[in-house]
C-alpha cells in the first residue's frame, strides 16, 4: 500500500504513441502478463546472413515469478518463466547465449554445455538470450462515426529481458508448478505430481530476467470528431457504441483416463471466477471505470 | 476446389517439434490471421549497438488482402495489410528499409521520401522491413493426469514478409476498407466514408509482401501416459478432460454522438455469428472434429 514500483523509461521500452494510456507499474504490467493464457514472445535466430532477417515469434505459457523470494507480491520485481511449444531453436539459442555471453566475474564456459552449472543470482543479468515478450487482452471494439476514429479497448503488457534455461531442479520444480497454476488456479496439486525424473528432463523451461517492461491501457467509450457530430446526415445514420470483448472458458468436458466425475471444486470455481471477472472488465471499460486514463 | 496452394518449407518457418500438427496451407493460415481481433507483429530496430539486443513487439490490426487481385480467394497467395497502434518507428523504419533496400531495375532513392511515388508490383519483394506477423487463438485447455501431459486446444499462424509504406491512396482506401470490415464485417458501409484528406493523410498503412507462413493446430482430447493411465490411485483422484476457450462478443452498448438507437442488422449478425462459430469451434475441437490431425 502506497507503494509503487515502476519500471525505468528506456529507449526500448518508453512509450511514445499516446502515452496517456501508458503505464510502468509492476504490478500492471504482471497482472496482464498473468492473466493472458498465452503469451507472444520474439527473439532473433542470429543467422540473418543466412538469408533470415526475420525475428521469430513463439506463442508460449508464462508466468511471473521469484525463486529467490516466492513469497514476491505482484507488485515487486519478478522473472519472468516461459513454458510452451517451445522449439528446440530457442533452448539451444538460450544455452548458447548464457555460455557466451561477457559475464564480468565468471569466466565464460567453452563449450561445456552439461547442463549442470546451476546458475546463481550473482550471475550477470545480461546473460542470456535477449526476447521480447508480449501479452495482450482485447476488451472491446469501439466504434465511433468514421473509422479512423475508431479503436479498441484493451490492455497490453511488453517485458524485455534475457532467456536462459532454468538447470536448478527446485527452481524447475517452482516454475513448472507456478505455469500449472497459472493455467488453472490450483491445478498443480489436484494431479499427479511430482514429475518423475524422466519428466523432469524433459521439460524445459526458460527464466527471463527483466530489464524493461511497459505497459498500455485504453477503455472508455466512443471519441467522435466535431466535424462528424455537428452533421446530422451522419448521427443521424451511423450507430456508435462499443462491443465488449472477453474470454470465456467454456463447460469442462470429461475426457481422457481420469475417472473422478464430478468436476472439482478448483477447477469449478476458476472457471466460474474468471468467466466473471473478464465479462465485468469488459462491460465495465465501456464507461472507463476500470482505470484513470481514457 | 481440389487445388491447395501451399507455403514453401523454407530454414525460418518451418516447424520441427509436433510437426504433425503442422499446416502450411495458405487458406487455413489465412483464416486464422482473418479472425484474430489482434496480430502481434516483431521487428528489430536496427540499434542494436546502442544497448538495445531485442526485438519489438507491437500488437495491431491487420488482414490479408490484394489490391492487385481483390478477387482472390482466401486460399489464394495475399498480401497482409497491418494498421494500429504503430508507433511512428515501425513506419519510419519501414519507410527507411524501403528507400534503401537493394532493388534491382529499381534506382534506390537518395532521401526523397516525399510519400509520393508510387510503389508497383514489380518493386523488389524483399525491400521492406523484415517482420515477423503472429496470430494465436486458443481453443481450449486440456487437462491430464499429470501436468507434463498437459496441452492446449490452439490454432496459430505465423507470417513472414517486408512491410513497406502503402503511398498509393487508391490501395491505401482499400486497406483501410478492408481492415475496418475485419474488425466487423459490414461496419465501413454503416459508417461516415471515405476519409477526408487530412484522414487519409495522418493514416498510415503498411503492406506486408508475404515470403512465408506456417500454422499449427492442435485439436482433441487428453492424451494420457500409460504409467499414470493404469495407476488407479491417480485416476480416481484427478479429474481429466478439457475445457473449451473463446472469444465472446458482448451486447454492443450505445456511446458516442450517432442517434441511432437500434443496433443496426449487420452488427448484431456480426456478434450473433462470430460467438456461435466461436463457441461451436472451441467445444467441438475437445472432439477433434475441426481438422485430421490431433
Amino acid at each position: 500500500m502506497g507503494r509503487t514500483l515502476t519500471y525505468p523509461k528506456l529507449p526500448f521500452n518508453t512509450v511514445n504513441r499516446h502515452n496517456d494510456r501508458a503505464t510502468y507499474d509492476l504490478s500492471s504490467i504482471h497482472s496482464i502478463i498473468n492473466t493472458t493464457q498465452v503469451l507472444h514472445v520474439s527473439f532473433n535466430t542470429g543467422d540473418s546472413n543466412n538469408d533470415n532477417p526475420f525475428p521469430a515469434i513463439l506463442p508460449m505459457i508464462g508466468a511471473m515469478g521469484s525463486f529467490e523470494y516466492p513469497s514476491a507480491d505482484i507488485n515487486e520485481p519478478m522473472d519472468c518463466y516461459l513454458h510452451g511449444y517451445v522449439s528446440s531453436r530457442i533452448m539451444n539459442l538460450a544455452r548458447a547465449a548464457s555460455a557466451s555471453s561477457p559475464s564480468p566475474g565468471v569466466s565464460t564456459s567453452t563449450g561445456t554445455e552439461t547442463g549442470t552449472e546451476t546458475e546463481t543470482t550473482t550471475e550477470n543479468t545480461k546473460q542470456g538470450l535477449p526476447v521480447c515478450i508480449a501479452a495482450s487482452k482485447l476488451d472491446g471494439l469501439v466504434l465511433s462515426l468514421t473509422p479512423n476514429s475508431h479503436s479498441y479497448n484493451y490492455r497490453s503488457a511488453i517485458l524485455h529481458g534475457y532467456a536462459s534455461l532454468v538447470t536448478d531442479p527446485a527452481e524447475k520444480l517452482y516454475a513448472m508448478r507456478l505455469m500449472t497454476d497459472s493455467v488453472v488456479a490450483g491445478r498443480w496439486a489436484g494431479t499427479r505430481v511430482p514429475p518423475d525424473g524422466a519428466e523432469m528432463a524433459s521439460t524445459a523451461v526458460l527464466r527471463v530476467r527483466v530489464v524493461g517492461g511497459s505497459g498500455k491501457i485504453r477503455d472508455g467509450g466512443v471519441s467522435d470528431e466535431r466535424k462528424d457530430s455537428g452533421d446530422e446526415s451522419v448521427t443521424g445514420r451511423v450507430w456508435t457504441g462499443v462491443v465488449p470483448v472477453w474470454e470465456t472458458f467454456g463447460e469442462p468436458v470429461r475426457d481422457g483416463d481420469g475417472r473422478v466425475g464430478e468436476v472439482p471444486g478448483y477447477l469449478a470455481e476458476f472457471v466460474e471466477r474468471r468467466n466473471a471477472e473478464n465479462r465485468a472488465y469488459a462491460v465495465g471499460a465501456v464507461r472507463g471505470s476500470q482505470e484513470g486514463d481514457h
